[in-house]
């Protein structure tokens, strides 16, 4: 018979007096030390950061926040007015949307730049690793995740003030340097803008911080949630779902009654 | 025919060269210049938070986070077995549940609270509005929100560390008082020990901060998505999940057979 | 020490040469012999429907599949293009929204109905029950959930062929005749059309299948799924999900930058 | 300026009197005279299933709604208990996971078989094809899909209820027929027992059906969505998952305090 294994989690536990977060007293060691970006890294880490991680990570973090008018704010706005008795529904269903194509970037360049300097010492060619990846997509047409954007040009205003940020607090290595050498080697090849943009300095610097590429969207997912429960508020103050809804709606009908 | 009602919202818009969050431009005046926690302030409130402010409710925030494995980290973690490929659609499981029973009590505690001091002055009676309260609740069989804790007891650890904090940044009020009135009222009238839990002083801090009770939630949110991806980070790391599925299903099909 | 409550289901399990699903055998039982709708009441219920409460489970059912561009809809086609790798993610953005507003009102009608007709035999007086039940609504200013439509009137043309497929099959009982009595007390007393609805009918009709209320919404969600995929099957096909929003998207930065 | 693309949708719209669905008067032409199967096929192709094709699909959907305590009923069940008020949010939490490791072979299968079979006429070589694909596999050292099960041996007995049920019906054709000789070519090479599994004669008889492969997922979806709402009528009657989830919190807390 198979044996069973035992349920272990690092992640906390209670007694009747004490409630442990991450090893630490909640109480006493975290509550008022710690500010909630810094909680996320323990979260995920499982240590504390010290002041030149909290600083960049809540950096990284305050970038994924707002975004606008996304599909995913729209999707959870709707939500929240078919079910107002549910926010975290509503909420919920704005983050099913993190996947690939709008917020799954970082995930994707840091995969890319983790799996390229993966055993690589300080002597690593990085233009011929750039020159790989780059062919490598190109055969497969596949976009460049972490370069290039649609409306920002010829820079994305965000990625030289991540880069400074990681720069001053020592976070500025070689993933960030393998990245954009990437960014001035397909400009070469495909005789293109590509600047990097912040989804590609996010990857980057998560990757300069010790993140696997694997929880990469996680940071994503936290930035993005904050995002969402802004939208809701603000959607309870000033209610603009319920237009966009209507409006659809009516076109499709008219469109569909018209043939 | 009905006009059209225009699109507004405050959240953010970008052109070519900005990127415009909540008023302010993102890369110069946000990134490196305020944490997370103070951005879900800014996101929520359409305000940049002052120190005080932004002490505070980072540790409501940062109390949020963790509560070891609750019932939503459990099925976060179980999904994330399922569709690894789609982490958003883990944490989006998880945060489902952050309703009236788990994780909804802020919510309902700041409505008692806010409900019950609106428009009323600084003489107003506290005492006998936690009576009306207290009673209220019991002609409805209702549970008091915010009083007692099964685990926690003769007090919940949290709470007075939140009040200090609060008080400390001039946070603690009528609404803080309150609550305190009530339970003491409510363990005069029920015969039994029950303290003010985090939950509690959480809602009683939020009214504090000028939070209306219909976001509350939305705090609970942003607080336990920053913990359901640390869950799964850690489940990607040390797997339980398809233990506690599978003596489940195990269990249940050998009860199932036996009959 | 408190004892561990067995686990135990009736849902199913599996040996190595069978599998038994609500007791039954699925491949030689349940295989070519029971229908979705039928599968569905099994579910639900755990015994086999007959074929008169087959036809009108499928028929309430087959009601609530599709309502054309509902914010349910849209927000599932939204949450499509963003995670187009992760279906389930989409159609669970859109179920989150079968809540209060626009998919809950059977479960309302059918608790109301329910309270009523509880305990009570064939003499009760339907007459004085509705008179009772429009007053309390008209007291607490609660709308009377089952009647009334923004748009089909005089009456919901779904409303007389789902109690005509209910009395064919022995059906259309007191739950149906307690709404019908409600429905014109309260034109009556409102002065105003308020025909019974799709909603209303489909939540008294699960009331004379033996329904519980609290499972009511259940029937709704299962409809809706079918609805959900059949809309992101027609946007892989014919995309509008992206040009919803950037419309959206456009509008709302031009008014922002306009200020 | 870019101009503004119409918004279209076949799904369905209503004026005061009519209400259609997918070309189709609901009231008069669906309702009693299509069953919840036959709906679901409506839905995802646009037309009405002939009799043959209603009794395939809706065998296919049917094996799909109930698989005994899996990690998405789990899931459901803790959320509910989180929520009850949500039961939507109960359901999508489950169906968030119906992903690529437990519900999403069918996908993978369809999408083996039509790639092989595209374009080819009735002169294809299956029994190269199968070498094809069981070398592709087995050099990617990628488990093929739709063959093999961990319980069910030496055969599913899903299986050939489901063939019959097509070749009946008159839908066991090439994309079975492919199936089959990938599962015995597997069977040599690999020199294990890999019989058709259910998950592979779903996606082998969607194909016989003309679904494209990547709206397979969708019926999976469909059949789970019944079966989630049949584990919380369930859980509301008989409740397992605070169990579940005391179970596991207590035993991680005493392995984390034995430390």
């Amino acid at each position: 018979m198979k044996e069973r294994k035992p349920l272990r989690s690092e992640m906390g536990w209670s007694t009747t007096e004490t409630i442990t977060v991450r090893g630490y007293d909640l109480p006493s060691q975290l509550l008022g030390k710690i500010d909630l970006g810094g909680m996320a890294w323990l979260e995920i880490t499982g240590r504390m950061p010290n002041p030149q991680e909290a600083e960049v990570f809540n950096a990284l973090l305050v970038t994924l926040v707002e975004h606008g008018m996304t599909p995913q704010a729209i999707a959870s706005r709707l939500i929240s007015i078919c079910a107002p008795e549910a926010m975290q529904a509503s909420v919920a269903a704005g983050l099913c949307g993190v996947g690939s194509v709008f917020a799954g970037g970082s995930e994707q360049i840091a995969r890319v730049l983790q799996d390229a300097l993966k055993d690589k010492d300080a002597s690593a060619d990085l233009d011929a690793m750039a020159v790989a990846i780059v062919e490598d997509h190109a055969k497969r047409k596949a976009p460049i995740p972490g370069i290039g954007h649609p409306l920002h040009k010829p820079i994305d205003p965000r990625t030289p003030v991540l880069f400074g940020i990681a720069e001053k607090n020592g976070f500025r290595g070689r993933y960030v340097a393998l990245l954009e050498t990437i960014s001035k080697t397909a400009e070469k090849k495909l005789n293109r803008t590509l600047p990097i943009n912040a989804t590609g300095a996010i990857g980057a610097i998560l990757s300069e911080l010790g993140f696997p590429w694997r929880i990469c969207r996680g940071v994503a997912i936290i930035g993005r949630a904050v995002g969402l429960v802004g939208h809701i508020a603000e959607e309870m103050r000033n209610p603009i779902a319920y237009e966009i809804y209507e409006r659809a709606e009516k076109e499709v009908a008219e469109n569909g009654l018209a043939k």
